[in-house]
């Protein structure tokens, strides 16, 4: 018999019968022989309700974030009296609990807090009596008996901490999509489901822009060694397991991927300052004013100088685009810059694996297949799995099938990796 | 500097604006120098919005209790704080606690838990800190943790429970009329708002229909002696205060009333066993079938036996008056009784006034009052401050002008009291 924790996000509880359909795999895992312990998202359109609700209350003020806090809280536990109360409907024996009454410790950062502990006592009590027990996604209490919320994904990373501080075999998390793919389905038809991704690999593409699971949850499997299953709501299957390297997924062998997917952001944009004196810390100097008007930038490129001058080069999300241009504007005649330049027509390409740490030679590969489909990279960034080039915006589709092809990834081309799902929150 | 509990009820806080209307009251008092606590019930409609998705999930088998209490209280911690980010908008320190986090701490029957405990410290800090407390109406928390609610009327008992943990100088109970009434206005044109009346003649006027405070908080504050008022949530205006007997309450001399108000009842049927022989016991042996049943009886009569025979007499609510008949019926064989006979078309009209203690010739000068006007009585029934009769329910404008005018309560006529309001839930 084993632990399995499972999380189902506000699609999946977006209506009664939805929420019997929760149960019933909740149940369904019961009767398997597992302990179940459910976390679930507020309703669909539940938060949305309730945001607006306080954005009237506020008005031009922002809402205060504790209260706005203990408001949004108040959507999970909906759901998890419902799902309760529909358990025990079909016969299960069940029980549920708020964040605060499973004694979810987070610190006193409302809207983004973070778990500092958690009572396990409670729920090996409920389960060691045969009952599913059923918590509140997204929320915790602080110190001082303050609901939190947990930010964007909460529920996700609620899910991962229960099942570190239950020690869990595994956690489920059921989203409108059934696994991790090579690459978006819908760019490249011949992108084949994962059966299996390292952490790592899932981090890198949940931060290239994969929206399967949310990276706070990924770090927190990781960093607790709790296998993580995305796997669909709506139809049967195995789903990905995300998990530590084993033997059989470190050396990029001949039977091993070199990469596990490949990944593509629209949402960039890239600013770049001409001519720059390159005198020492003038890469601070730029990325200062930035910093402190809270940019947050991803890539960062500065070329060699020419006869004292270098060109500074970085990306930032779209929606910052024009605060960041107008930034360097401002900075440029101080600077002594020649001219300030900017591109929101560009995407970011990124091929991610283990096995390119123990495998020269990914880098040219990526860089010969663009080539010979005549696509300009106009930006390189490496890691040690990963390795992202911005191209132009037009070849979104063509670069990322050109690569998918050529790393091997079409589907019955050998086992395989992947990203850009829908939404699991 | 005094401290108010102020209770607002789900119709002064249905809308953004009306929670408006009810910060600005707060604030009002908070301006006149008194530390504010105010209690709010759910928004108008939201607990039948969840208990129809309680029905929903249930379906045939009846929510669990305790996941029931928890879906419920969602519903006042919306407004709580919704209410604070309109206070803080409006330019007031202000902070909100739900039943759990102010450890209103309660038995565990769910769904009609009784307060057991209130830690006040915690809002002595905030109001010493200058803040508007707010608290969730309705709600607490079992020592295992489990949130209850109070059943119906149940933010009056939480605004009273806190202001007796407070030791509050008045707790305010806002409702939609502005005060109590010496009897229905809309039945007695003439009929007064009282300035005061005593705890235990609201209780009678509350148990006998008036709807404007629920027994519960009454009785509470009673034993607490915490000055209750009940006024209006839409216009100002001073309200009616609930207080101990006072020197100038007691006499019933020439300046008081003998009675402070006029209570009538349409919701109570008869039912009568004709000819039963009079045993000891037969009281007993009539009444313990239908108190199995959980039907509530109000007044009893046993007329004087006649020949060892008697008749015996007793009201019931109008919706029980079918279970009430067919459970005699079934007994009257074995009892040997003549006949079962019922009556619907009744009313009680009852005389409420602490004053007719010290003073005899209150019942009569009633009786004579209804005879003058050819109202035949039907059933009696007194106590030590209340006189109920039973009248054809043709008599109820009838009878109610001709008590209200007997007892001198009419408008202009000195100092006065009433009953038969709207809803404060």
């Amino acid at each position: 018999m084993s632990l399995i924790v499972q999380k189902f996000g506000g699609s999946s509880v977006a209506t009664i019968s939805r929420i019997e359909n929760v149960a019933k795999k909740a149940i369904a895992s019961r009767e398997a022989g597992h302990d179940v312990v459910v976390v679930v998202s507020a309703m669909k359109g539940e938060t949305d309700r309730l945001m607006a609700l306080a954005d009237d209350a506020a008005g031009s003020n922002n809402p205060s974030p504790r209260e706005l806090d203990l408001l949004l809280s108040t959507g999970e536990t909906v759901t998890i009296t419902l799902l309760t109360m529909v358990l025990e409907r079909l016969g299960a024996a069940a029980r549920c609990y708020t964040g605060a009454q499973v004694q979810i410790l987070t610190d006193s950062a409302f809207s983004k807090a973070r778990i500092q502990d958690i009572d396990a006592e409670l729920l090996r009590d409920d389960l060691g009596a045969g009952r599913i027990v059923v918590v509140a996604g997204f929320q915790g209490v602080d110190e001082n008996g303050s609901i939190t919320t947990l930010g964007r994904g909460g529920s996700d990373t609620t899910a991962v901490a229960l099942a570190a501080a239950l020690e869990a075999d595994e956690c489920q998390i059921y989203t409108d999509v059934d696994g991790v793919y090579t690459t978006d389905p819908r760019v490249v038809p011949t992108a084949r489901r994962l059966e299996k991704i390292t952490f790592e690999e899932m981090l890198e593409l949940a931060s290239l822009g994969s929206k399967v699971l949310q990276i706070r949850a990924v770090e927190f499997a990781g960093k607790y060694q709790v296998p993580l299953r995305v796997l669909s709501s709506f139809e049967d299957g195995p789903g990905t397991l995300i998990t530590m390297e084993g033997d059989d997924m470190t050396q990029g062998s001949m039977e091993e991927p070199l990469i596990a997917g490949i990944a593509f952001n629209r949402d960039e944009a890239k600013v770049t300052m001409i001519g720059v004196p390159d005198t020492p810390g003038i890469a601070a100097q730029i990325l200062g004013p930035i910093a402190q008007a809270n940019i947050e930038v991803d890539m960062i490129v500065q070329n060699i100088s020419n006869e004292g001058l270098t060109d500074f080069t970085f990306t930032v999300n779209k929606t910052e685009y024009d605060r960041a241009m107008q930034i360097l504007q401002q900075q440029a005649n101080a600077l002594g810059a020649r001219e300030v330049f900017g591109d929101t027509g560009i995407i970011k390409l990124s091929l991610v694996g283990v096995g390119m740490r123990s495998h020269a030679g990914v880098a040219s590969r990526m860089f010969n297949a663009l080539a010979a489909e005549g696509i300009n990279i106009q930006m390189i960034s490496t890691s040690e799995i990963k390795i992202s080039v911005v191209v132009d915006e037009k070849y979104l589709e063509l670069g990322t099938r050109t690569l998918h092809k050529a790393f091997d990834l079409d589907e019955k081309s050998g086992k395989t990796v992947s990203v850009e799902g829908q939404q699991t929150e």
